[in-house]
């Protein structure tokens, strides 16, 4: 089957209110969806999440096909199973991980030779061979194998690398519809299949982003993406990236736009029509001791919070903000101590989850008014 | 006050079922006490500790004392509410990490001059000195100064450490009840201070364990602990020093062995009448990839586990063992992720304070039939 998408609500900013129907979960939209890389959301328990109300995380394929392996993964029943998160998960393509953290990297039309971060050995991926790791793994919802073109690119460029990436998608979407069925638990979920989404390049041109879109949408995926955003480019770029590109994607299918962002930006996007999100930011910031709060980021190093007995966030009624003080936090962060970065992580994807529970109802309540 | 303790249950081998009436919980005994050296038992949040059955856990003054410091902590009302743990603490004196951290030590009749393991900074405790520390963090039992006296020490050396021993153990006593009210929570407590245990030492010498718990008695600390043990003497030198010790010792006032053991040793010790016992071990051996199960130690990062759906121990239900599989905590070890520390610490302590609640009930019902 295909993603089932409702959006049951819109406002006039093109922002909805939806639903997605995917096999081990029902996930409301707009949804942020935790980074998971390996497997786990660095340094925080799976029960912890489910309390945070995080219906969907993401799995990394490029890493966990190296460790533990998907085979592995496929033996042991797939990811949900291996992690134990029963909910809904995704996984991108392998590509962005591929071309940022693995070495003498050798790309042609076929794929992408490369060397693994880990133990140098050599790997390539296809889309073909990405299709077999996503099906392998089991996530609900997977993602075609894309190049991420780089910040800055000029045109020739991100044409060259446009081209692989439609190549790329068509091949992903026939080795998908060929073996979808192979998922480890297509028999126990009476036949479901995983869902997939192709994904937009094209730098940041705006006509190659229509010739993407376009392309993609005639290729018919179960959802789209907007890829290659929030590589280092001005932040009105991105927007208006994101708003060219919103418009060419079909109303009845989820849009994601991969690696985005701030809060204020997720918020922004999510109030134009995008569906989904994700990004490292909540979890990366706080090992690195930046919280978000109300009133703007704050790092908690500072020595200013020495002896603040306040919580965090005074406006937050997360499990950290309820129970621990900005000065013990920064105590932790300071000493190194590994609680830290779980303590600092649950705050931060809280406050991530709980703007798009605010999005959300925002987004009902102006609709029903509108 | 006093420590209240209630020794209602004994056996012919001299294990005894307990409780211990401190000012911020009271502590059924015998007790395995979690090691929270910096203010938190590491990678464990403390929601996590109370869901385990955690009655009571360390803190280390030498690390507090160096980072946040003692009075910052004082000012913000204790070491409870800092880490945000109303429940039983313990503080060692500082005494042990003043000798096994840090650099440049020189000790006297007055105490001790040593550099800070973190910044090289130079510091004196003495007895009077490590009462002061600890009477600002407001742990519910406190710790008389020692020199914990390395191994292997000859005999002039064993009596020259003892000397310093015995010495700081009346020093910090007189010095503690000159002070006890000045501990943070004196007056939202009505009136109630800390506890003070005296520290038995003497080296694997049996003469001068004797002479040092003697004199200890003739004090009247209000509980007396067995120092100087597992710093790498032979098990059954450690057992023969508990053994020979725990006679002279009052029957009406807690009995604890510090820095002990293996999941056997406490439960041998429990039984011997050892009433209160802490050890990194659980939590030090869980960040190695070491996990205590009921069929012995496994290393998790093992291969034969790769693929090991299993629980980490089939006899146990703690929420790791419910949820996770070998495979998947073997993952985490191998990939060096935050979580695994996390895991691996909750089971292993779920496991050391399994078989104190086993042990607990063991000694009711030997009681009951004897």
């Amino acid at each position: 089957m295909t993603v089932n998408f409702t959006a049951f609500n819109s406002i006039a900013s093109g922002g909805r209110r939806g639903r997605l129907d995917l096999s081990h979960r029902t996930v409301e939209t707009p949804v942020f969806m935790p980074v998971g890389t390996a497997g786990t959301v660095k340094a925080v328990p799976q029960d912890i999440l489910e309390s945070l109300g995080a219906e969907i995380i993401l799995g990394n394929t490029y890493h966990l096909y190296l460790r533990p392996g998907h085979e592995a993964i496929r033996r042991m029943g797939g990811l949900h199973r291996f992690i134990s998160w029963p909910h809904a998960m995704l996984t991108d393509s392998g590509g962005f991980q591929v071309f940022s953290l693995s070495a003498l990297r050798k790309i042609s039309d076929e794929g992408v030779r490369f060397r693994s971060h880990l133990d140098g050995s050599s790997h390539v991926f296809t889309p073909e061979h990405s299709m077999d790791v996503q099906i392998a793994l089991g996530a609900d919802v997977i993602m075609a194998f894309d190049e991420c073109t780089e910040y800055p690119a000029d045109r020739a460029r991100a044409e060259k690398s446009l081209r692989y990436t439609m190549g790329w998608a068509r091949r992903s979407l026939d080795h998908f519809r060929a073996h979808r069925n192979e998922v480890p638990w297509f028999e126990e979920s009476g036949g479901r299949t995983q869902s997939l989404l192709g994904i937009v390049q094209g730098g940041m041109y705006r006509d190659l982003r229509r010739e993407s879109a376009e392309r993609l949408v005639e290729m018919d995926f179960d959802g789209y993406a907007i890829g290659g955003l929030a590589v280092g480019e001005p932040r009105e770029v991105t927007l208006e990236m994101i708003a060219g590109t919103l418009p060419l994607l079909p109303r009845d299918k989820p849009r994601y736009v991969m690696g985005v962002g701030y809060p204020d930006e997720i918020e922004l996007y999510a109030k134009m029509g995008v569906d989904m999100m994700d990004c490292v930011l909540p979890t990366r910031a706080a090992r690195h001791a930046l919280l978000f709060t109300r009133d703007g980021r704050i790092n908690i190093k500072n020595k200013q919070y020495a002896e603040d007995q306040g919580p965090p966030d005074p406006n937050c009624d997360c499990m950290v903000c309820r129970r621990y003080s900005r000065a013990y936090l920064r105590h932790l962060t300071t000493a190194g101590e590994a609680l830290a970065a779980t303590l600092n992580s649950i705050h931060n994807l809280a406050f991530y989850l709980g703007i798009m529970r605010r999005v959300r109802s925002e987004l009902e309540t102006a609709a029903n008014a509108g």
